[in-house]
Order: C-alpha cells, then structure tokens, then sequence
C-alpha cells in the first residue's frame, strides 16, 4: 500500500487506519525503500498527536526512522472525517494551482470528469455538472503546524475532498479502509488530473468554472 | 487488448466486436488489473443496449462488476461505421482540443503527419496536404446519454475518424478487427499526436489550418 | 540497433551502412516488434533508389512488408555524406521548431551544449561558441519526393548535421558505422535536446542565437 | 552509486571522495553502461588536477576512456566545500533558470519546499521561510575552465548550496559521504524541482520570491 505510484523521491505520503490500528510512514526514507519493519503502528482512538507531546505507539520501527511530520494531519481525516487513509503529496500542479487561485483561496473547477469524487471525500458522488472545491490553506515552516487551520478548512467546507496547502501540496482521504488504496488512488488521481487540466486552462486563459 | 499504453489510472476503454461477439471491459477496474474473466461478453447484432432497457449476454463476469458506460457509444461505431473495435480515452489533450476548438465544435489540423487517419475511419488514408477534422459534442453527466448526439454527428460528418466529447475524451473507432488492436492504437495515436501538437500550435498562437 | 529509445508508436526510423550492405527497417511495424527477418538488406553501392525503379536486394522479409519510405533520404546521407547511418524521427520538438523557425527555414541555436555534434555530421565537433544551423525543407505528400530539396539542402549547407522536415520531423546521420548507434543517438539526441530547448526558449520569448 | 536516475544520454556526472580516494566516472559513456571497471581512482588529497598538467591515479580504466572533464569542479566541493561526493548534470530545467535569471546572476526562491537542502550544502537545513539562492556563473567552451569562476562563486556566496552554469547545468554537492548517494540524489533533486517549479512560476509571470 506503501508504494502509490509517483516519481522517485517525491514519494507521497500515506497512512492508513484498520482495525483501530493507525499505520504511518517514516518520513526521510524513499517510497521504494520502505519495507513493512519501518511502518508506525499506533493505536487508535488515543488523544489527538501533537509535535509535544508523547504518542502511543504498538510499534516503532527498530531503526532511528521519524515519524512522518504529517501525521497529525493524518488525524484530522480520521477524526473529523471518519476517513480509512490519507494521502499527502507535493505534486506540482497542487503547488501551481495553489499560487494559481491563491487570491480565492480556492481551487475549483466544474465541468470535467470528477465523477468519482465524493462530497467530502465520503457523500455521494460528483456529478459532471458540480463543482469540485478544494480550499487553500496558508503553509507553515512545520507541517505539524497546519493541523489547526486544515481542521478549521475541514469544518468550514464540509463538502471538500481534499485541502490544499499553499506552495506545498495537498491532502486527500477515502472513507473506506477496505478499499482505501484504490480508493485513495483513484480521488487522489482524479483531483490531480483536476488540478493539472485546471492549471492548463488557467494559464491558457480558459475559464475553469462555467456560469461565472 | 485491453492493455493499451497509457497512464495508469487513465486507461483508455476499448470495445472489440469480433465473429458476432462484442467483448466490452469492466467500469472501475484499474487497466492493469483486468483479467479474461472481468469481460463482459455480447452477442452481435442485438438492439442497441440502452441505459434502461435489458442487455442479453453471452457471458457476465462472476465478479459485480460493472459494464463500461461507453457500450451505447461504441455500439454507434459498429453498428453506423461496420467498425471492428473502438476506443474510448480521456486524455488531457482531447480535453484541451475541445476547450480549445469549443466554438467551432470541430477539431481542425492539416499539413501534419496524419497519413495513417482512414477518411470515416474506414475509407482512403489522408494525405500530408488533407485536413483532419474531429467534431466535438456537448457532454452530459452520464456517457450513456451521449449515444444520440453522437449519432448525429457520426451521420452529419461521414468522413470523420472519432468524436470529440466536450471537456471529456474522445471516441475512435477501426473497421478491420483482425488488425483491430494495431490499428486502433496508431489511429488513436496518430489522431492524439495530432491534437497534442495542435494544441501546443493554438498556444503558442500558430495556425492548425493552412489556407484559409 | 533498431531499438533506440523513443515513445512506442513514434518510432524512429533507422537506416544503417556496413560492409557494402544497407540495412533498411519495414514500414509500419511498430519498433517493438520489429525482429531480424523483418530487415531489407540492399548492396551498396547501387544506382540510388527511387520510388518507381526496381531496387536490388540482398534479403527481403519473406512478410509482406514495405520497406520504409525513407529510404531515398538515407541513400542521400550514404552517398553526400558518406555517412555510416541515417536516423528519421517526427518528433514534436522537430515539428515545432520547423514552425516556430519556418520563416528562416533554419532552426539556429548557439551557446548550448552541442559539443557532440560535428559539422557536417563528420567534420570536426562543434564548440560551445558555435551556432548550430539545421535547415528546414518543406514537406511533400509523400516521403520520397523529398530526396531531391534534401539533397540541395545538404550541398547547399555542407555544414548542417541534419536537415528538418517542414511539420515532419529531422533527419540526422554518423559517418562512422563501428560506432553508429552510439553516434546517431548521441547526435540525434543532442540535436533533439537542443531542439527541445529551442522550442522552450523561443516560446519564452528568449533569443537562441546570441550577438546578432 | 553511479546509476543515478534521470534520462539516458544526459547523465549526470557524479563523483564521490571516500576513505582519501576519489572515484571519478569516465566521459562519453552512457550512465547505463558504466561498469566499475570504468571508474577512475584518484588518491586525494593531491595536487588540484588541471587539464594541463599530470594527474596521479591508483587506477585508470584498461579501455582508452577520457575521465569527465568536471573533474577540477569536483575537485572544487572537495577543497572549499570539504564535500563527500558532487553531481553535475545538464537538466532542462537548470539550463531554462539560468536564462530566466540570466541577469541577476543569481536564481532564487523562497517559501518552497527546501528544507533538506542545507546552507552551503553542509550547514543547518533550510526553512520553509528561508530563500533558495543559487549562483549562475558564465560558461566556457571547455568545462576545465570553469574552476576558476565556480571556486569564486562559492567563496563569494558561502551559503550557495549549488552552482548553476550558465546554458550549460548546475553543480550541487553533499557533505557526508556516508550518505551521498541519499544525500546528493535528494539535494540534487530538492534544488532540481524548485528550479522546476520556479521556471514555471516565471513563465507563468509569478514572483519566485516573496517580500521583495
């Protein structure tokens, strides 16, 4: 599940929650390096992570790994979404259409395929005619950092498949563990294609809503 | 077959009608994934499956699977142009072609490499100085519905090669099936090129169309 | 030799001289199947081939395949050039530049990486201070009648490495066949990069050619 | 260590100091072909090699191969970096920000992601917060000749964790040579995706640094 496709060394990062049990990346190693000893297993519920204070852990890897600094962020998909896994990347068109619809704080676009989107990443479907939004977050120095303002964007847009975070990337959540990696692949590649033909058509100077 | 070359996750759907059976792929099962017993097997001719109305089959995989949304489309293929296989993409070019070319619902280029393109996808090869035109239909939210109005263009424009589908993909469509596979993916291909390098040209503010 | 690396479908066409034997691929197999038997051997020299004229031949693929419309072009590599092998590519890069240069009918490029390439395709290497000077002949319909203005092209600018094909692609070619392959990719590929960086370049409004 | 992963034909050039032996790849073998055999051994320290004068080596390849020319900027990371390995290639994108930033000498970008990449290539990482400044020195016909102005650059701009040449590509070094390959890849990669991304902002006409 570890090894989503994308480019070497830009390696998304995933987590998922099955079974009250939370599986978390190290972070620092690449994706065609990690193998199941280096996974955190953490029990889940257990009060919210934070960069200070001590997590539970069932287990750590042997080896000095860190933990992935976007776990808290991970939690937030899993509290206030009830998601199965999330998803983070930096994928450059997320980077792009963050600077982009900077001034909207919004990403959006209607008219495309996002037929498999869900509304917040776990209602019915999108269809042809709707519009996917997927808000801008400011970034921090320290991902940890943007646990508050992803929980409040969250809250906010309720409707929202994913938040983005500016010049950084983005993060995505499926609701379901059982098919959280086809899932999370397939949302996470439909909003990226999304992003990329939204990205295109902005800078070609194409409206990417419609009745605007 | 059913393994065409393109991004994963994006995968093109292909139809085949071959000794009075047309084998037509799953919905929602990853390209790579698709296994002989996901096909869903027909016999041909039959009336023309509808969205509503019962489907017979010769053979429905075990699995609950769901037939491909394009089988009313590809039917026009077999059915108006004698076609042996179609294929169904939605490349992002195809995509940028049609925002690109919307007012004029029709894809233009010519003096391109376009020799291997059967005049209706079926008739002489262009030539070097011909024009290749692709029209473009409006989308609707579910592909079913699309069959119609891409009848009429298919009967409107006889010497067309494939159906553009607004903000969508493309259809494209070959005559022979013993060469179905080779022929669909250079068409596919040669038509794809075309419309990547005609929308690089309409960016960078050239001409697609000489002498007019 | 005939597997050089390229996208599937837009194959390269390649063409090599060793021994007194010309070595031609088929038209219209893709370059991944392409297997020993399917190789046209001609002697060398012969009266230059045409595409009315019989040809005499060493070996024919006991298939029923055409032998790539190239060849004449090749032939005039062989015999203005006294080259070694011909490469044919309709690379995008190749076709943009012949538009974005078609006025000048020359792509000229300076100061970039081009120490590889030899004037004349086998004169001595170009420096970093020298302009890289392709020149642009217009397409015909079909690929042999370009073997007359390709070879004015060559007599004309002894010093072009490779000649572009208006809205077609290039042609490039090594003197030396021990080291054909090596030579032709490495020049193809340096002509291709600094194609590719041409394109970028001029589309960004900068000027590739420096002190004019 | 030597395979490090980008488009065959533009390989990069790597070098690695390890144990007071310097191991230098050879020129004009393509990365994939590269066997140990191939490498160059150089007892270090030594003298700086110039393309003049007489080189000591504890193990020169059997096959008549040419060490890469880079070997005197290598040298460079080594002395005044006091580097553990040094990678140099020719991307696009390196070849497009020295264009781009051609008059201010200097490419920068800040609020990107860039915290791996260490100030001076060897000092505490970067923030989020912090801007990306990578020199562009002018090139040479004969890359020998750039020692002089790259040992410049990093004595003028100590913090400069690369050195971008001029049409020409960037030289990016790491510290530890425990860990270069990791290292030198992820650095290489870090400043090579901002570049990217800071070349698409340009054209794009956004700012590639804030608070200016």
């Amino acid at each position: 599940f570890f090894h989503l496709g994308s480019k070497p060394g830009t390696s998304p990062k995933v987590c998922v929650l099955q079974d009250d049990k939370v599986y978390i990346a190290p972070s620092g190693v690449q994706k065609e390096r990690i193998e199941p000893s280096h996974i955190f297993v953490l029990p889940y519920p257990q009060a919210e992570p934070s960069p200070l204070t001590d997590r539970i852990y069932l287990r750590r890897p042997k080896l000095n790994l860190k933990e992935s600094a976007c776990s808290p962020l991970f939690w937030n998909a899993f509290t206030i979404r009830n998601a199965g896994s999330c998803i983070h990347t930096h994928s450059q068109n997320a980077v792009m259409a963050t600077l982009l619809w900077e001034k909207e704080k919004m990403f959006r676009i209607s008219h495309q395929m996002i037929k498999g989107v869900r509304i917040g990443g776990h209602g019915p479907t999108l269809s042809y005619l709707d519009t996917l939004e997927v808000p801008i977050i400011d970034n921090t120095p320290n991902e940890e950092d943007l646990k508050d303002s992803m929980k409040k964007a969250m809250e906010k847009y309720p409707n929202a498949a994913g938040i983005l975070v500016l010049r950084q990337g983005i993060y995505v959540w499926a609701d379901d563990w059982q098919k959280a990696k086809t899932q999370t692949e397939a949302k996470s590649l439909m909003i990226s294609v999304s992003r990329e033909i939204g990205v295109k058509m902005k800078l070609a100077g194409l409206p990417t809503v419609l009745d605007e």
